[in-house]
């Protein structure tokens, strides 16, 4: 279960971003430190991950620490990814630095990566763990959207838009590949929102015929030109490859160009709606902790604040709605 | 009831765009034709609103009318304000120009004003109805958010990220009055988004002691600057007013500012959300026409696509959560 | 002369904001301080302007001090009107400071004002000065444009855009109000950009009735809406009082709106120009320093550096190209 | 010599734009549509470049075929690569349509590809011809910038501005790769905005081994991150090999990235600067045509309309300043 059963005080909380970064966890930084002093709590800063934890890059936040950070992207405590926290020796040395400091529970903000390594953590030691869904992907289990996947969303929108420009001008087929390594969530929403002819994810893959014989339709309709998103998948390039096969079954008739949208959709100021989940979640994590609910992700469901088991959340996975996949074709009629 | 009990087959259907324009409804007019001619139904636009259909300012709509419309803010039908709809003269004026074109269900897009007329148009003609929620107040029952609203918060916001440059440098208070006649929601949203102090809105006012204390404590803590917003309320010129308010009662030692957002927060590119938003809306209200369903506005509500009466949408109200006011008093500590 | 008589050697000088902010004046803070380490020069920060160095809130600034801000807006050494620099009691007093922290030469970065006070000080105290433009008004003699000003006509521009979906969408009159003091820059700049009807400034001024006749003459030729641009003058509120006096003169067949842009102008990410400008004056300015010229204010004419005495730059006035003005006529046929 | 001897009259021009498109073409097209209806001229538009010309696609141009255009990204009159208009035979077909459709002059929009076969044209069959700069690679002998070159330095400065959040959150090394085929200005500029470490263009040739020991200063200097920005070169994927070696290079301890920021470059709104600069270039076109100025482009230099003879524009070449590549230098200090 992941109600505490003894829910000792908690007095010295810290936190650490962990994984990739994504536009919204300085408004979540600033929601916890501005909730925790609120709650007269003190709260420390890791810096760099799990291997700052390790080894002992932590200092204490004031409200000041987080004034002006509302906006930005990235992360001030920054990020890294940390081998050696996946080993006992790693995790050990981490909960002494815990314990030197004082701390008394953790709140990391990151995505499956992160989560696993906590679970880890809580299961060997004990120490009281709240996690926080940050990653543009949106590919969480416990909630409906994760902090930097709306900003991501619209970055890669505004790129669509300016390629479409071009593609217009050039009755061309522009290939975008957008991110999103197991999860087509990017490209569905970019793809209806960019007025895209069609996207292409791993979740409901397209053959390259069916491809090739939805272009050719669109032409003999008279599209003068077509876009299609491409979610990356396990390597860069999925567009690319994917633009030769296509290549290779039509006359030289198509006018096609692919581009990979690439780390643009992980920067930026955060929209407004990543900054209020951003700092909902972090005022939730921190007033779960406080509560004596740990172990688990917080996240929004139905525009509620739930908290799901971590193993829940790493282990099951959020499927696309079929709406928005059969919205995608209807729509490039 | 608003099920129709003798489900007409419907041909053709006409599309108009009323009261105060919002981003995302071009996109919505988009998915309204593309849906029809998908599912092989007949579209008519009209232009300007009510007075158009009165004047029998009609025309065919096909799948081209609507190409590279996605991205644009403002309507591409036009809107305006009619007062002789508000007439039984001008709806049977009216009547006769749905019946000339042989138009078997109306969709309207708008807010309040224009879900009025519309009841009583069905209701006096029996003309099947079909309400899109349009307006970036996001002030109406039955949806969870309206169209234009995300975009308008983040217009809103942009403004807020820019003179907080000035605020800090100036080390001042910024008054920024933003759009929402009756209600908060901008408001609310944009300030926590942008690291307001303060909100003050209508559902949960302030005195003006309230925000000269709330001002003070923030400079005895050594704040340096305030934002403080506001929302426009029912006449342009609070933010003005207020300002005069704080001004008698402190010494002048406050460098305070006024700006109001003014039309800005109208316009725009749409946002990701209001795009996939109006979409959806778009889609789901020729779907439910078809099946049958009239009368009623189409919402979003958890997500999942909701019809709601009319009758309903106008008449009941939707409140801020506090959860988000709350959040505003803690995030600024 | 501004060409130095007696060029003492200097080996530390100190650089402040004064006036109101605009964006650039980080990336020239940043390359002052740069260029500065790379000559071997130590570089002091003054905060909030000349009230900063009467009261000596002066610190050392190293390579690190202007680490990631040439994207902000505002100034990181804050600006503040200073009336007590303004007297020769608060000259001394400042003198002396600059004499106790052994800065050999001040760099300040403002508009008029700031050169101003800047000319006593050199008159008096004989301290090596230069000046650098930063206003979003472009409104100084000695150089083609300001730090701030490419900015500010953009975001004007970029509101003015958003107005216009609106005013198309409603078939409205839209008086749109930008900044400009004593300069119709902006309003000009961004009016031709904006696609505006006409511009109103100052330095051309239209009779009210020659507003309306163009007004009733676009109308005539079925133009359905109008932006008109008015450069703020002296108060703000002359695009109210102007849409007063218009609607007087005519029927209430226009449907006329007023927004005044205000504070939002000043704020922002700089532009591209605006950062390479700022980077190429704040060089210049340190460079110039260092070849011994003085009491001038560093500017770019015909895409060169040139320096300007500062008296010049105050008491001369910078006409708008008459091709300008004539365009936006032409253009809004 | 470009200035004509017969200075037949001119009644009805056409216009057309070829090669790659550039924001700010609208711009332009709006220009010399109003500014010839201003002079009582007729104006043609041909679609899709040269290619449309041979073919005939010509239509009659109004001011409202311009109205509502300045700030859209693209062409309204699309544009295609013509190899046909590269022969004797293409170009006589082209001269036939002109004869056919009563057209006097050609305005014609593009880089340097559409001016050399606008030469021949003229060389050929005497056809008055005028050429305005439209490329975002600036690399335009005769004009100080050309359409569209604002908006993509702009653009891939919005892009290193989000890249650097992420490099700055993970301390990495990224390389960005800009366009420029044959020239370095999107490279330099955006670079010394964005505030590159380094920028590395074929103008400017740094060795591997000069990278690599710029890197390990910068991290000697506990820089913890840096941004390389690469201009693409002959073939796209630059930065992709000189990332490969520098890997060879280096042991392991730089986390290094590369993107490739593509055609997102070529699309979006024009900024201020480029529709202003694109409206003068079209007025100037006209006028110039009207006065008889002929085989020659109309360009910008020191803030003047300039026009240089077609040959001298295609032949010779516009190097990047010095100053800007030895700011790239000492700012990254």
């Amino acid at each position: 279960m992941f109600l505490n059963m003894t829910p000792s005080i908690i007095n010295r909380i810290a936190i650490l971003t962990s994984g990739s970064d994504a536009p919204g966890m300085n408004a979540c930084i600033r929601a916890v430190v501005r909730g925790a002093l609120y709650h007269g709590i003190e709260v420390m800063g890791i810096r760099r991950g799990y291997g700052g934890l390790i080894r002992g890059d932590i200092f204490s936040m004031t409200s000041h620490s987080v004034s002006n950070i509302i906006q930005r992207g990235g992360t001030i405590l920054k990020s890294a990814h940390c081998p050696e926290f996946m080993t006992v020796e790693g995790r050990q040395k981490a909960y002494e630095q815990l314990m030197n400091h004082g701390i008394d529970a953790l709140i990391v903000i990151g995505g499956n990566g992160t989560f696993e390594g906590a679970l880890h953590f809580y299961e060997e030691f004990g120490v009281p763990i709240m996690g926080i869904p940050g990653t543009i992907d949106n590919d969480l289990f416990g909630t409906d959207y994760t902090i930097g996947y709306d900003t991501a969303v619209n970055t890669a929108l505004k790129a669509i838009d300016r390629i479409r420009d071009t593609a217009d001008s050039h009755e061309r087929i522009f290939l975008i590949e957008v991110m999103g390594r197991d999860s087509g969530y990017i490209a569905v929403q970019s793809g209806i929102a960019g007025g895209a002819e069609m996207v292409v994810i791993s979740e409901d893959p397209l053959s390259t015929q069916e491809l090739v014989d939805t272009l050719k339709q669109g032409f003999n309709r008279s599209k003068s030109s077509s876009i299609i998103i491409v979610a990356e998948g396990e390597t860069k390039g999925t567009a690319a490859t994917l633009a030769d096969q296509i290549r290779k079954q039509v006359d030289d008739k198509f006018d096609m160009r692919v581009t990979a949208l690439g780390h643009v959709q992980r920067g930026g100021t955060p929209s407004a709606y990543d900054r209020i989940l951003a700092s909902r979640l972090g005022l939730g994590a921190l007033e779960g902790l406080l509560d004596g609910t740990i172990n688990v992700m917080v996240g929004i469901i139905n525009n509620q604040l739930v908290y799901t088991p971590l193993r829940e959340a790493i282990d099951r996975s959020k499927p696309i709605k079929n709406e928005l996949l059969r919205m995608v074709n209807i729509l490039s009629v």
